[in-house]
């Protein structure tokens, strides 16, 4: 091994994964950081899961999916697969523990799908879920509403304002909807997973598909449409709560009622222009119990349907039921919509599947981080910020330069480093002996570091060194840098990196409320 | 399922792995977040590969620990098994990157053995690494030295000042020891790990373990403890340097020059005296080429033995070939020697066994975030700081309170959220319509939350709420809070949460940075 000519080895990742390096893996640490302080900001506490269940843990929670799970080899012991995703086993923990009867719980982590990848539609075999749920037993939609604020400050946080819609529905509603328009037992499930398609398809091929595909009676269909075509607010809501027929079945009345107290604790946080309860909504998965909710935003359909612009070229793609786009666009997570990139809601009953005696209703959020990065990315990309995609956050690479005989002051600028180290800042020099001044500030360059800290032997014997800040144009009065007295470099480089994030853009929030919509 | 009485399933995590929740997840987190801020300042870029990779690439890298290698299931495709490390990934890694030269890289994530567990010793199959490697052709010495000033970073940070020792010794050092000695080129391997024992044996059993059991030459034993029982710093480097035998062969040679190099360069960082260059420290794994190293912490069987009790200890136990608290001690990560907390070294030619063309040199060190993160929670818990031993974070609790009548002023508490949410302040509120004031301050008690934010109806009646400081004493004259205007209630929290902060304890190096030793 290792001896023969030529690799002897497949060098690749296996099917469906990829390695996450440079500026990517910065931005998405950053991403991770800004959901993460959001969900701390709530009360949130970390809950860390292995990365194999035993896989009759797994069994039975995601239907036809289910073939998508990974298992692991039975090597002796117990038969165990790769989690699917972070809501099973935090079920199984809550199930585990019966101390806990209430809990804010975040989870940020990766889970694992042997679907189809598609890896430059983004839809991976290893990806991440960034996971805030609230478990326990309290007064109607006091947490809901909360998981809905903690959407909004993560959007907000990201940059994304006005650019993004909460999409809010009720499965009561929704139930109660097809009940009153006389939609079978039976057919509720595939008349519901229609319904669910209207932020992709218009509303005359949901009927076709319901009508000729399903056997829906079209009277009933049309009826159905009456409801689902509505999105808006309080009125729509105000509207709902005077239709008597609609009110007349138990669950409509309830979710309806609940939809009422949401909105009004939407408004007391602050939330509530950046909903649009929109009937459409179905959300794919049974086992959600109450209200449910997806976040798209600008380029995804469900934004594009909103606007003037889209409902014209819906129109003219009458009878097309995908558009190249959106098949783009399309998550490799069944927990998101087409488009969207966040998604959840209430699931009462997932933990007394574990343990019936220990049933505690649940209410949560799954961010998907994979398309939230590829959208900010490209922003960036776009708008040229080039500060947020370096690959490392380094502010100062120590260099040095001489004459005839230099040495390359190795050990001086190793002393140097250990100073701004032991100050917190971040430092690099480089690892040869006797460095050419031209590749040390290339290598400054490279790393968009944006200052240098010049040693030379006249200044260096003077107790003196020079701070240059990288990028100044020709003719800028410290164009060649700054003398400072070595004793007072921390101080003088720690001014000039306050001042210099102060002035630029800073935080990812700030780089990413851009000008450009 | 889920019908049935009583619960269905088998309640448990895999064997030999764990969930980690509460104040447990926390503390780690913050352990986590200290080592990876050292490893930004120094221009550390963050790798993520992964979980598994096709089976081949970690064929052949771990000798007879391979069968502790967790294989998936073939369901079709490619063969692939979990991680088992983060340096053969890293090292596939920069063999599939050619453009890639140099680069120093970080790397935190979980890696699997199916080892034999024992939890209560923190032997798990899923456990968490923490890398730091940096790869690329340099001048000899110069990121060796960089990498031991991170591990002191490192430590210093955890608080650690004064508890730990950096073992250092060099590959070709240990060599030409042997070869001068006159062991034969076959028993270097197992007379090699003989000596990797000195942390945990007297010499006598080790010698007892080269002569009786592995049949070497007792002359030749002795000639060995001439030298492996040397510990020190420049004078023992000073005395070998004039070693004639010693310097007459050129792998001992070869290594004390660079290990003068080193030394140089250690002091220039600052960390020379938190470096014991110890000739037994011999380490496990084939692939090392040049310095090697091991952190080890009081308490550790290698610290322990420097001190007079130990030697006391030590030669009342001879003959005894184990003691419990060595076996308490022991790690279940075989880069790490026994009580170390973190260990590496230099390893040239492991990307080579992936792409003979792409022979890349590497340094690193793997820090055992597990043995950390017990030995830190430890002291927490004798020091009773149990500030740091929080389940979260959160920094005010929003209650309200009212006589007869009392509506619970649920909006309003939301409102009050809103704001401090608002303004990056943690902040939590009871999730009941008419939550009992008893209730709310007992909840705030059980987070260890510092301020509760008070609402009666007079007092908002007249745009006021009140500051509580929690945890006052009797008599105190803010015992019963502060009252404020509602307007200003954001920056007079925040003035009061800098001061607490900075009165109290709270960095996890300040907390950490204790009196007792």
């Amino acid at each position: 091994m290792g001896k023969d000519k030529g690799p002897t080895f497949n060098l690749k990742t296996p099917k469906g994964t990829k390695d996450w390096s440079g500026s990517d893996a910065l931005l998405r640490d950053r991403i991770f950081t800004t959901i993460a302080n959001v969900f701390k900001r709530h009360g949130g506490t970390a809950l860390d899961t292995p990365v194999f269940e035993l896989r009759e843990i797994l069994a039975g929670k995601y239907g036809e999916d289910s073939k998508l799970i990974y298992d692991l080899k039975d090597q002796g012991g117990e038969i165990c697969s790769l989690r699917y995703d972070l809501t099973v086993p935090f079920a199984r923990w809550l199930a585990m523990n019966p101390d806990v009867r209430s809990i804010k719980r975040y989870h940020i982590a990766k889970v694992y799908r042997r679907d189809q990848p598609a890896i430059n539609k983004g839809r991976m075999r290893e990806f991440y879920q960034c996971d805030f749920d609230i478990a326990g037993t309290f007064d109607a939609m006091v947490p809901d509403a909360e998981i809905l604020r903690i959407v909004s400050e993560v959007f907000e946080e990201l940059g994304w304002t006005g650019r993004y819609t909460i999409k809010l529905n009720h499965r009561k509603i929704l139930d109660g909807v097809f009940a009153v328009c006389g939609v079978p037992d039976k057919m509720l499930r595939p008349i519901s997973s229609a319904v669910d398609k209207l932020d992709k398809m218009p509303w005359a091929d949901v009927r076709k598909e319901m009508v000729d595909d399903k056997g829906l009676d079209p009277e009933v269909a049309d009826r159905i449409e009456q409801y689902v075509m509505n999105k808006g607010s309080r009125e729509l809501l105000d509207s709902l709560l005077k239709d008597e027929t609609l009110n007349a079945n138990a669950f409509a009345k309830a979710g309806l009622e609940e939809m009422a107290l949401m909105m009004d604790y939407l408004e007391a946080f602050g939330v509530l222009d950046k909903v649009s309860f929109d009937m459409s909504l179905a959300r794919g998965l049974d086992y959600y119990t109450g209200v449910i909710y997806e976040v798209v935003t600008e380029g995804s359909a469900g934004v594009q349907a909103d606007s003037p612009e889209a409902q014209k070229a819906e129109k003219s793609n009458k009878g097309k039921s995908k558009q190249p786009l959106e098949e783009e666009d399309r998550s490799n997570d069944p927990t998101l919509g087409v488009g969207s990139v966040a998604a959840g809601g209430r699931y009462d009953n997932l933990v007394g599947m574990f343990q019936p005696k220990a049933q505690i209703p649940c209410v949560g959020i799954s961010f998907g981080v994979d398309r939230i990065f590829s959208i900010t990315k490209a922003r960036l990309e776009r708008e040229q910020k080039s500060d947020a995609l370096r690959n490392s956050e380094v502010d100062a690479y120590v260099m040095a330069f001489g004459g005839k005989g230099f040495n390359g002051m190795l050990k001086e600028r190793m002393e140097i480093c250990q100073k701004l180290w032991s100050a917190g800042i971040k430092a690099e020099f480089s690892y040869k002996l006797k460095p050419k001044l031209p590749q040390q500030f290339k290598a400054a360059e490279q790393g968009a570091i944006p200052f240098g800290i010049i040693l030379g032997e006249e200044e260096l014997a003077a107790g003196k060194c020079r701070i240059k800040e990288m990028g100044l144009p020709e003719g800028h009065p410290e164009k060649e840098g700054v003398e400072v007295e070595i004793a007072s470099l921390v101080p003088e480089l720690q001014t000039r990196l306050a001042k210099k994030q102060q002035g630029a853009i800073s935080s990812l929030a700030q780089q990413l409320q851009g000008t450009s919509v």
